[in-house]
Parts: C-alpha cells; sequence; structure tokens
C-alpha cells in the first residue's frame, strides 16, 4: 500500500469529490461525495431505530461564546477553536477600514469585533444548553452539524470544516456508560458492513500546551476516549469517529440534573462524515458505481 | 391576517421545527424541518435540467479572506461579516487566556488572531475564485452552502447562519442576462407551484453607511437586483431569494476572461432555504402531512 495525503487528495480531486478552496482543509463536494455523505448520516442515525424516543436535531455551524465557555473547549483546545468578529464601528471607521483594505489589506481585522459567536467544534456542545435544569427521563439526540477546528493540512482526512454525526446521552451515569458501549459496537458494525476495517483503540483529545498533556494523560488513564480508525495510510491509523464519557463534566457546567438534585452524565459517539465518505472512496473506488453492492446496499444508493 | 415575529417563531418551536440556541437568528432544525430543506435543495436544482454542462457544488461555511476581498464585501458589508480568529500563542499566553476565562470571561478574544478564513456570507463569492483565467465555455453551477450574515434578530426569517441553494453564471453579457431572465421565471415557478403568492421587485443590497448608499442607488437604478418576496407579514413583505446581475466586477476581481481576453460577466439567482421552508410552514400548516398534496409532490415529500 503506498497511499500518500498526496494521491488521496488528487484521486478525489480527479472524481470531482474535492475541490479545494485555496486553504489546506477547505474544500467543496461534488454531486456524489454529497450523496455519500447525506447517505452516510440518514444511516447512522437509522440505526437508534431500536432505542427509545431518540430525537433528531440538524445544528447550525455556531454556537454562542457563552455555551462554548462552559464546555472548556475555549481553555482547552483554543487553538483549534474560531472566534467569530465582525465590523461595528461607525462611517469614520469604515472610511479607515475600506483605505486598509485598499492598501494591501494587512491590519483590516483590527476594525473587526467580538460578535458573541464562535464557529461549533463538536455538535454536542450546542445540545446541553438546551437541556439546562432537571431532567424527567434520559436525553437521547442525534446530531448532525458542520464543525470547525482551525489545523490546516494537506491531509484530505484533517479538514477545517466538516461535518459530523453524533449521538449523545444524558442521563444516568450507567445510562450513558451502556449508550457509549452500545453506539460504539453500532458504528463500528456500520463501518465493517461498509467494507472498512475499523478498530477500536484508547485516545485522547489534543488539549493546548504542558496543562493539556495532563487533561490527555488522564484522559486516557480514565478510558474515556475511543476512536474507531482505519489504516488509511501505511505508517498510521487515522480516526473516523470517537466515543467519549463526559463523566458529569457537562451536567455540572450547564446545570443538567437528574431527578434526585445530582448532576447529569452524559457521553457521544460521532464520526466525521467527509472522513468515512473519503474512506469509502479510498478502499472502494473513486466512482460509487464501482463499489460492492452490499455496501451500496447498505447505505441506500443506487 | 395578524402574523408577527413572536407568533411565527413560537408556531415553528411548537412543530419542533426551530430550536432557539441562545442567540437571536440562531437555531437547530428538527427532522421535518431539515427533509423540507434537503426537497427544496433537490428540486431547485432538479430545474437545471433542460441547460447543459450544469455543474453541482456543495461547499463549506468557509471562504478564505484573500477570497473574499476580492468580492469587494469586507469594504460594502462589514457589519454582516464574520472574521474568524483563533488562538495562536504560546504556554504563556494560554495562561493568561485561560486567567481571563477564569475571571468571568472579558476580553479573552483579545489572545486570538486572525485565521485567513471568514464565515460565507453568499454561496456563489466561493465559486469565482475556481474558474480565474480564461474560459472556455460558460460557467453553469447550482451550489448548496451555508452563510453567515451577522443580523440577529427576533425575526425567524432573518438567521445569522442559514442555508443558499444558489445557481451562477460566468460567461457573456447576453448569457448573464439571460440566466438571470431564465432562473428569475423557473424560481418564481417553483415557488407559485408550491403554493406561495410571490412576486418579483427590484431591490438593493443593505450597504453599509454613506458611501452604501450611493452603491445601493446604483443598483436600484441599473436594475442590477430582483428578489423574490411573499406577504408572510401583514405590513411588510420579505424576501425568498433574490436574483443579481454582477456586470464584471467578479470577472475583473478574479481575473476570469472570455476568449476574447475580455472580462467574464456573472449572474446568480438563489433563495434561501429555510426562508423557503418557514413559508411553507407558515402558509400550508405546521405539519408536512397537513400539505395540500400538489405541493408535497412537488417537492417529492411523502
Amino acid at each position: 500500500m503506498d497511499r500518500t495525503e498526496e494521491s488521496l487528495a488528487a484521486a478525489l480531486a480527479g472524481g470531482d469529490h474535492q475541490v479545494n478552496l485555496g486553504f489546506d482543509g477547505l474544500h467543496a463536494r461534488g454531486q456524489e461525495f454529497q450523496s455519500v455523505v447525506q447517505a452516510l448520516g440518514a444511516t447512522a442515525f437509522a440505526l437508534a431505530g431500536d432505542e427509545e424516543n431518540v430525537r433528531a436535531l440538524f445544528l447550525p455551524p455556531l454556537i454562542t461564546a457563552e455555551n462554548i465557555k462552559k464546555t472548556n473547549y475555549l481553555a482547552s483546545m483554543p487553538n483549534l477553536a474560531g472566534e467569530v468578529e465582525s465590523f461595528q464601528g461607525n462611517d469614520k471607521d469604515h472610511r479607515r477600514l475600506v483605505q486598509a483594505l485598499e492598501e494591501g489589506g494587512e491590519g483590516w481585522e483590527d476594525f473587526f469585533s467580538p460578535t458573541g459567536l464562535v464557529n461549533l467544534p463538536a455538535a454536542c456542545e450546542n445540545l446541553y444548553p438546551l437541556y439546562a435544569g432537571r431532567l424527567d427521563e434520559p436525553v437521547r439526540v442525534g446530531l448532525q452539524s458542520w464543525c470547525f477546528r482551525f489545523e490546516p493540512s494537506p491531509d484530505p482526512m484533517r479538514m477545517v470544516s466538516f461535518r459530523m454525526a453524533e449521538q449523545v446521552y444524558i442521563g444516568t451515569e450507567d445510562g450513558a456508560a451502556a449508550h457509549a458501549h452500545s453506539w460504539s459496537g453500532k458504528l463500528l458494525g456500520l463501518l465493517t458492513d461498509l467494507g472498512l476495517d475499523v478498530d477500536s483503540e484508547s485516545a485522547n483529545d489534543p488539549f493546548f500546551g504542558r496543562a493539556g498533556r495532563m487533561l490527555a494523560g488522564a484522559q486516557t488513564e480514565n478510558d474515556l476516549k475511543h476512536e474507531l480508525t482505519v489504516q488509511l495510510y501505511p505508517t498510521r491509523r487515522t480516526a473516523l469517529g470517537s466515543i467519549n464519557l463526559h463523566g458529569t463534566m457537562f451536567g455540572e457546567n450547564f446545570g443538567i440534573t437528574l431527578a434526585d438534585g445530582s448532576p447529569a452524565h452524559s457521553s457521544c459517539a460521532g464520526f466525521g462524515l467527509e472522513r468515512a465518505a473519503i474512506a469509502l472512496f479510498a478502499f472502494h473506488g473513486m466512482a460509487v458505481a464501482d463499489w460492492p453492492a452490499a455496501v451500496r446496499d447498505r447505505l441506500g444508493l443506487a
């Protein structure tokens, strides 16, 4: 196997699946790729079929600064965050902005100021605020969203902007563990059905800096994160998704409690829709028509 | 008719079509609303059926600062723009950021700096850079994207983050005019088929400030923008979409030329997928099952 980031990017571009938009990790997608992404999202959500009261929510690609602060993301992974600023000045400021833009554009951002919005890093971070208060019963939600991570890379699998499908549970400690276990199996099963040789591996989030190394160590030690990985490149495996136990972090930070007043536990299981689609194109060929019939059937693709 | 922004928002929330995410104009959507949005996008794209060589592209919700600068958007509507900043400091800066966040969060954005990315304001702005150079034949592309406009409002029709379907032409002056005329008719026809009482009205963009009033006047005078509007509220009409003639602005700014070396003309016709969906729910009822059969058939909704 001699696949490289460059050869994969070239193959995706050749199939009209990826059109770079002038920035590493920022791509437009063609119709066939879009169809696979939609099919993956719908097929993953359908895995919830046997669970009770699963709600579907489709999110915009933004979150309020107030809510993202409560997730600790701005402290733990600020280098990946995307804080949104807009021009909020008067006519005089506007003339100076226009002058800065006309003189080559250096420093035009200085005229912009915070909007109170941040590009959404992970779908579930927009969910917890909706359930602040006391839960009558466990929450089970299937989410889809565009997500932002500022980690430009020539690797087609690492995008600054991508779609995520995620299944979130909020409720008891046992329920959160059971949800993580159940959805780990469901996603592993789906990806295996799709002909991908997926493994589950212990993992940690890319927390920032020296303080982050301690957080990552604790996450690994307590076995809180698993990734579903494939051998896309010869010398390393790549995650398609992950399963995460949050303990009571979101329950405490967003004021979500159980009937007895104790903070709710939560867990999530999600995967990157583009990552899964790219893996399918990489392993089965750049035209869906050439994929094994069983894979196309599983996704409901003609 | 006594519909208000408040009554419409309440009805949409009651139907699980809109869940506010803690910011005016930022909403999650339920499964039924999502199905209508997807059906509208697919149905609109299918209107291109009789045209040659129409390419479909699905865009991420971001554009490079370099490209957005060339559209003049940062000069003409900077108050609506969303410039994206990330933390790019070291461990010491990180400690100060964490301290600022812990002390109540004021000023944490000061530790963030420009990424070179901007939230995409309109789908077609990501398209022109892909066609820099000499065109062998006219370009016809159907686009879909999430777009950002920083204009928070309690009106459900005015969102800070929303999806747009857009048909773009790049080529000759006559071709651009014919495309605008043709797609104005197609979209008017589709929305009328969907039971919406749509009118085409001359319009202008909300350019910023004193300089902007001159731009808006010139746009109206030269009849460069039309909006497709519905009477959703008693005292005003609301645009669902617009048709725009750009002259050679994008051709010149992005270096797109015709075979004879002259700058290409362009035009676009697009509509807001959430706006159209909300209009359908408002006029036909908050459950798709109650809509007229002809409307459901036209959208391929069961």
